[in-house]
């Protein structure tokens, strides 16, 4: 796949980075993560991309070899980099910015004793909140990825054969992913987000409660990966639902769907049915101004209303949010927790996740992709919700 | 997978650390990522493990709910930690070991201002040496990773069909991976470590240099992840080398072998002979007390010799090392550099890849795991080496 990304895109990322640098009285940003290299450069390097409030940045890139673009300075490592901004009539930084949330503690410090100590202010969530609204062409790629993504999900009826296990399941919609282009990692914010493209929840293991920070946990294979799929038999009267991400574009969409092995017992498909209209309520109220807190709210008390609270995201550990941002990374501002205080706004785009996990049968629930326009909100995952009995 | 992981294996890697901390003269280690947390204590949580000098260390636990281990305190923030370590009579620390090259700079400076502002000191590589000679358990671990490991090499040439591109069959690949039980993700270090499942590097895009510090690079599907394979036909009388990773168990192996389509050109035969050889000279001569540096500068005068020096390790952009150490991150200590001070010693383990890039033909050379025994090594990668015509 070959992108193309228009230059107004990356200028328009730049001066708003630019005013970023400007409201905070700093001399520079310093970016070197990966996803927001890629945000300002379409393209991801080893090195320091050095943003002054004006003008154009320097790359000073370590690997790869040759690279083509401006005010590139090639060096081993960031000591180099005060002799060539003094090149460049740049005097030494007192005060920049830097991803501290994403950049580790020896980097940070390296790079700060390289640049003669300037004082550092963590830039990671303002980055955040500026990706949080997309440009009309981030969310044209969200819309194609959701549909590559219906395309798949599409398909797991016919990856299903009796006497699966939940992983045999899920390695066959991971080809099939794979074949229509996932780029297979997915990129997740924080430390402690370890995945392997996405989720298959079957059954009890719905239940288990994992270390991460996903809606719902999971035993996983093994000890080194403790989340999704734990090697159990699909078996009849159980559910199990998919979330595997949609990672088919660089900006992302997500969507689950249960599937009832077998009848599953009307519980299953009342509860399912509670998540189908907590869908439906988000796509018809919710709009920009809503507070992300109010969603909660409402996903909660709806929930309770259906004596469903139990069983909302999760049992034994409950998620406390219900939704997501998403873009370049699975996980993005706005949150839609209770103690949120986001308000959405046009160009912001969430997954909505309200799910819930039934002893002895499994989980149930759908999760949708929106995004946010002028007058209220689009669903992209426009894929069959209810609960497919197979 | 059920992994009962010793108890003497986790006392012994405990006392290590105890010793470092003496050593260090500090007051505690504090363990955060989710592969020292597993080595330490066979399961992964979101908290901290704060480990004395002496005693049995105390778990802060964010999540999962329901851990069950000895001295568990369940937290929610790091500033809860100093009220729990009074009750039990501890005194706030004055200097910690923290794995400052994993750690985000913003998680440090918030841990540190929670426990009074001790000074920290990093231990992330104290820990990467330790964990570099492994146990017998370990070692046992990574000989039944490569036995599965081979198993699935053996299927390539059957996965192969006329006319396939490369990341068509690499996706078959990584669903036989995944069915002999590959957990997926494979865990790297480092900030600029990206990459799924390994590598397919077919004819010249082995040439496309990448960020990320691999043997090879490749350009991969989107800018988004810049490695591996790029969707080129694998073409008659071009090679592609297979170098997908090894993680059946916690402990993983690493190899590579390449196959020609139809027949190619005696160049590429010649080079992966050398490629050969130079593994069975590691197999014949290396052994406790050699150097790694001399492992790399042997290898260099070979490549020299036959006139491969220009295709040795790439051709743009040629890595500057031949091998790493490998157990549960793909990238451990000791490293194969020419400027590598590490001398092997008993129980270490490392992957030796000598590979070469010709270009209009590909990537040859083979890659294997050694394992440092008392008196020399031994391969744990047995499969076929030669440069199979598919």
């Amino acid at each position: 796949m070959t992108i193309s990304i228009m230059r107004s895109e990356f200028e328009s990322r730049l001066r708003k980075i630019q005013n970023v640098i400007g409201e905070a009285q700093a001399d520079a940003c310093i970016i070197t993560s990966p996803v927001n290299l890629f945000y300002l450069n379409g393209f991801i390097f080893d090195g320091y991309m050095y943003i002054r409030p004006e003008n154009e940045p320097v790359l000073f890139v370590k690997r790869p070899h040759g690279v083509k673009a401006e005010n590139v300075f090639y060096i081993r490592k960031p000591e180099q980099m005060p002799e060539m901004l003094q090149q460049k009539n740049f005097p030494l930084p007192e005060k920049i910015l830097v991803e501290a949330d994403s950049m580790v503690f020896s980097s940070a410090v390296r790079l700060q004793n390289a640049l003669g100590n300037p004082q550092l202010i963590n830039v990671s969530a303002k980055i955040r909140e500026l990706r949080s609204v997309k440009s009309d062409y981030e969310l044209a790629q969200m819309r194609e990825c959701a549909a590559i993504h219906t395309t798949v999900y599409k398909e797991i009826p016919g990856l299903y054969r009796e006497g699966m296990t939940d992983i045999e399941l899920q390695i066959e919609i991971e080809r099939v992913m794979r074949l229509h282009g996932s780029m297979g990692i997915f990129r997740a914010f924080g430390e402690n987000m370890d995945i392997f493209m996405g989720s298959l929840l079957a059954g009890n293991n719905a239940q288990t409660a994992s270390p991460y920070d996903f809606a719902l946990g999971g035993r996983g294979l093994s000890p080194l990966l403790p989340i999704g799929s734990s090697g159990v038999k699909l078996e009849k009267g159980t559910t199990f639902m998919v979330d595997m991400a949609g990672n088919f574009r660089p900006w992302m969409s997500d969507m689950s769907r249960t599937f009832a092995i077998g009848k599953a017992d009307k519980k299953a498909y009342d509860a399912h049915q509670v998540s189908m209209e907590m869908n439906h309520w988000v796509s018809e109220n919710v709009k920009p101004g809503t507070a992300c807190a109010a969603i909660y709210d409402y996903s909660l008390a709806t929930a309770k209303k259906h004596g469903l609270e139990s069983y909302f995201m999760g049992t034994k550990q409950q998620a406390r949010f219900v939704g997501h941002g998403l873009g370049l990374e699975i996980n993005e501002p706005p949150v839609l927790t209770p103690r949120s205080r986001e308000i959405l706004q046009p160009g912001m785009a969430f997954a909505y996740e309200p799910k819930f996990v039934l002893p002895g049968i499994g989980p149930v629930g759908i999760e949708n992709t929106f995004i946010v326009e002028q007058n209220g909100v689009e669903n992209i995952t426009l894929c069959e919700e209810k609960l497919i009995t197979l």
